[in-house]
């Protein structure tokens, strides 16, 4: 024998049993986004390194983190790392798109990072977006759309935390820290959830800030309550500040319109939610899933109004959310939400000799003409072999076709689970097949 | 305005219009190859080098051919040329997968190549397999599920053009060719339907072939008719060589239970059938277009009984077939087989004013329960420029909801394209879209 060769770091195969999963939510997230309004939209694997390097501010840093080639003619090029990046790379060379612009991308994704669980460097995202609206409702309909993606996938116990980057623009004006270094702090209350206040303190301290300022903001971040008493609190607090005003504005809209798209009861309003990425000039959110098994974040996303200039695109407004595939499926696997078979297969076709194989070939033809999804034995085994690889596979019914049947006109249809048979005319195995 | 950016040489978007057929095409061979007994299954983007360069024989001239790069620890990978090796190597790792292994893979492979009209560098594949049995009617099946698949997508005018190695090989021991030679020679007559007689009779007097073994093999490779009886001359020819009379066998099987599949129309035995590939060890079949435009393949594929074991598994049967889903799409423009909007969205729901917002985006809710793809506007136009949008988008029809039809308890349906609007009630318009 030769030498086995296994994948590459950080990728993984699909076996039939994995796929059917994946094909499951696919299914599901294709049929929520288009009944929302959004139409689907692909983009090459790969890109011209420049555009991937111009996200991250331009440069090479970005080198270490993706997959970076060149081709034969020496073109520099990346294995994508988002779906966002491609999406305003299209819009900003295709201006004559009508407008808004809603489309939704699942694909494959790569990184190149540290493996942790459920980390890979191959993974699928799943973007939905509206480009070319300003208005709030377009950010309500997409938190909409994920609320009832998840919700179709079986998801119940989850919020949706909820902030403004304008928010946080005003609180770096009120607590008059300079404008470079916001992204610092952005960062650094972002971890509030995640490593507690004192450990947040320590880090503002590094960055500058004193001690004043920094109780003023995590006063600030820690508002809590019902949306609309946070946002009044929030309110008081950033009233000199236009920005801060602007975007409590725009959140109060959101609420608002949550109403009618039914999800008012997920909200969480959450000044220390910040977003890593860069790029965010608007309402900035994240899906938690809040199960009580700290499994974090579902989805995210935010506006982002002017990344398509900055792909050369007219300037043009944008607010999306992207869910997590690996942690939708990995919550789903702990949870048992999946209630799916091992195989498509739903019968076996046994051939019990050769003399009735034209018989089970005929038979087989007529379960997939009904779409019953089928094999027939393809190895000349014995029955109760043929049974065996059946059940081997979780194929939950049989057919057998023996020379008895023949001359009655029946088949014997086999409960695989429970190991029963009984004869029937083959319209009525295929109409009870159907009704299942 | 910043610098544009293109999609890399040899990739492109698919913008709504254009995946939506793509979805179209997948969503029925999916179904199709479950029909079938065929399970989904996926390997990743890339696979370690030293795999993808094995099946070329080993070594570097692959490189030329593939996206090849390093990871930041050096390691040699390749974006995937084709979706058989991957599918093999998942095989070879894991012997106690029930046999036989029947799976279907679509996605896309990546190719460092000359670009033609309808051949790009990054393009769709879609693969069907079965493996682990040596039985001909594997091979049948395999013809069956690709018929099935490109008449399910409305093809009506095609052949399978039929062969086996082993008749080629045969025909090598009757002509007393040493067999080193036998690629070159399977090569060069895989270009009678290309480049005609004389051309190969050239190229074979280069490999080294005298007059009379070359008008022996043409002889041969020539002959014509109904299945049947080209397989009985060939039969006559061969009737020396073992190893030819084993695969005339094997085709006659396979005719034989074509008739069963309901595929016995479609079957051309061409001797002339070579196929590129070195691996194919039995039968070889290639579907071909014939409706006159001289479009070629839209499907290939063969048994590979060597192949598993190449890469390292026990030596395990295997045979499949691969269709080309940019040739299938290419032929489905042209003959305008594709009868599909440009976009999913069924309804656009009207925003008349800011005071039945609420209204307008309940009946978007109502809508979208009942599985009705729709959009509302998100741009605060007016009714004018909403429908002038919606028209752009080609969505085929609104609702239209304005303060007196609250007052009435109705909508305005509106049909698009004969510009024509009825009153109704929200209830009976979703019954007519759900009956559409």
């Amino acid at each position: 024998m030769s030498e086995k060769f296994q994948t590459p770091k950080g990728t993984r195969d699909f076996l039939p049993e994995e796929m059917i999963k994946r094909d499951y939510i696919i299914d599901i997230l294709k049929k929520t986004f288009e009944n929302f309004g959004f139409d689907p939209f692909e983009t090459p694997a790969f890109e011209n390194f420049e555009l991937l390097a111009r996200k991250g501010g331009g440069g090479d840093t970005i080198k270490d983190q993706i997959y970076y080639f060149k081709d034969k003619s020496d073109r520099e090029l990346g294995l994508r790392f988002d779906l966002t990046v491609p999406m305003t790379r299209v819009v900003a060379n295709n201006p004559q798109l009508p407008k808004p612009f809603k489309r939704y991308c699942i694909g494959r994704v790569w990184r190149y990072e540290e493996i942790r669980k459920d980390r890979f460097r191959e993974f699928w995202q799943c973007d939905v977006d509206t480009v070319g609206s300003d208005s709030m409702q377009a950010d309500a309909e997409i938190l909409a759309v994920a609320v009832k993606a998840l919700e179709n996938l079986g998801f119940k116990k989850f919020v949706i935390n909820l902030n403004n980057r304008k928010i946080l623009s005003g609180l770096i004006e009120l607590i008059q820290v300079p404008k470079e270094k916001r992204f610092d702090i952005f960062r650094a209350i972002d971890k509030l959830d995640k490593f507690g206040k004192e450990s947040v303190k320590d880090e503002l301290k590094t960055i500058g800030l004193s001690d004043e300022q920094i109780s003023k903001l995590l006063k600030f971040v820690t508002l809590e309550g019902k949306p609309k008493s946070v946002l009044e609190d929030g309110e008081r607090i950033l009233k000199q500040t236009k920005i801060g005003l602007e975007g409590l504005k725009e959140l109060k809209e959101i609420v608002d319109i949550s109403k009618n798209y039914g999800f008012y009861d997920r909200i969480v309003i959450d000044f220390s939610l910040a977003r890593g990425l860069d790029y965010y000039t608007g309402p900035i959110f994240e899906v938690i899933d809040t199960s009580g098994k700290n499994i974090g974040s579902l989805a995210g996303g935010g506006r982002y109004d002017e990344l398509i200039e900055l792909f050369g695109g007219r300037p043009t407004s944008a607010t999306g959310i992207s869910l997590g595939i690996e942690r939708v499926t990995e919550v789903m696997n702990q949870e048992k939400m999946f209630d799916l078979p091992k195989t498509k297969v739903k019968v076996f076709v046994v051939n019990v000799n050769d003399r009735v194989k034209d018989e089970t070939i005929k038979v087989t033809e007529k379960l997939r003409e009904n779409n019953i999804p089928c094999q027939v034995d393809l190895m000349n085994r014995n029955l109760v072999k043929q049974l065996q690889y059946a059940d081997s596979l979780g194929i939950p019914y049989a057919v057998i076709i023996g020379p008895e049947e023949i001359k009655k006109k029946i088949v014997k249809f086999r409960d695989m689970k429970k190991r029963k048979e009984v004869g029937m005319k083959l319209e009525d195995v295929i109409r009870k097949l159907k009704s299942i």
